[in-house]
């Protein structure tokens, strides 16, 4: 069903950046470990994320990234070279975007105002949008929790899109494909897309997203 | 190394109680599922009580617990009967002690006062403590997150166990098996014991435990 809003805002990893594209460096450096070392790094992440702003020790984006990965290496037993965690972390300043998010988001910029709120220290995050030739297409700004010196879903991370863009939350559209920060923005009062690329079930986290899709490429039609 | 506290407070599930005690009730409804079950139901529920906290969404671990495993259900693709919902909840108040608990908080309670703090719903931490006949143990209380409407790792959590026992937190020692409460517990202020029966690395969390032991069965060492 179509949807009113003013203006959308994208979640980045996971949703527009595929975070498991450094599988394969992963892999190269540690035959047999790729997809463990990928899976253990992004799961450790998102937990420190949620960890560190519940005990009030926010700590930036790469430093939690750089954190994880060292526990993620003690976990799998490995013992990394400097220029291999180097590597790995700078990946994360390129991720592959998904295929269908660069036509998605060129029809919808053509329409709305797009902006991106994301976990991501400011600068890895504006150097992934450049890296993929985005910059152009997110009008909206480039926002980071960092702002707020938590990280999502604390309201107050979505309260930065709705302050920095002069939308009112229920104008407002997003779309994550984490199911969590989905909730998160639904309970905040956004109007919200979560992108279920693999099937999950929804979280039980007491709110439901207003449409599940299964890849941006459904995003237009949706948003005329 | 002896440390000197004067009270010692302790996590309930993963610490004294076997969250994966329900594997074998999981296995026998669900044959080739239990541990599958098992293990997807206690990681959905941690996040959860994340989720929740940061969200300001807080309710309580006993639906917590249901939510996240209605989720796993979902996610393997069972499709239970309610008496087998209901049977898999109930586990939780007839958890499996850890086979070494019973003797290490016999010797324990003579020498200090014991407490437990934990995420659990009081009906449900009191259930459990009851069915394993540990009640005498713990003269200090049965503490619930529920008093603070947040869970763990949370600062106002372990302030409960501080202002209920009248123990200034520099002389409490806090002993859990989860890396992530250890250091929350650390980062507010505690003295910290942490249980590591799977030989873990640590959490990379910016603190770390004062002791690190491999099961209940060395604490009695330590605190003399």
């Amino acid at each position: 069903m179509a949807r009113e809003v003013s203006a959308l805002v994208f979640d980045a990893y996971g949703t527009i950046f595929d975070v498991h594209s450094v599988q394969a460096l992963a892999e190269s450096f540690f035959p047999g470990k790729g997809s463990a070392l990928s899976t253990a790094w992004r799961a450790k992440q998102l937990e420190y994320t949620w960890q560190r702003s519940l005990m009030g020790r926010y700590e930036d984006f790469s430093r939690v990234t750089l954190s994880a990965l060292e526990w993620s290496f003690e976990s799998l037993g490995i013992e990394p070279e400097d220029r291999q965690r180097l590597a790995l972390l700078d990946e994360y300043r390129r991720l592959a975007m998904f295929p269908e998010a660069a036509a998605a988001l060129e029809t919808l910029a053509a329409r709305k105002p797009l902006a991106i709120l994301s976990n991501g220290h400011p600068a890895m995050l504006n150097a992934v949008v450049e890296f993929n030739g985005l910059k152009e297409r997110f009008r909206g700004g480039i926002l980071s929790v960092h702002d707020a010196k938590t990280f999502k879903p604390s309201p107050s991370v979505y309260r930065i899109a709705e302050e920095s863009l002069g939308v009112p939350r229920t104008m407002m559209g997003f779309i994550s494909s984490n199911g969590w920060d989905a909730a998160g923005a639904k309970a905040f009062g956004f109007q919200v897309f979560w992108v279920n690329r693999a099937g999950a079930p929804v979280e039980r986290l007491g709110v439901r997203p207003d449409e599940t899709i299964r890849s941006l490429a459904e995003l237009p039609a949706l948003i005329p």
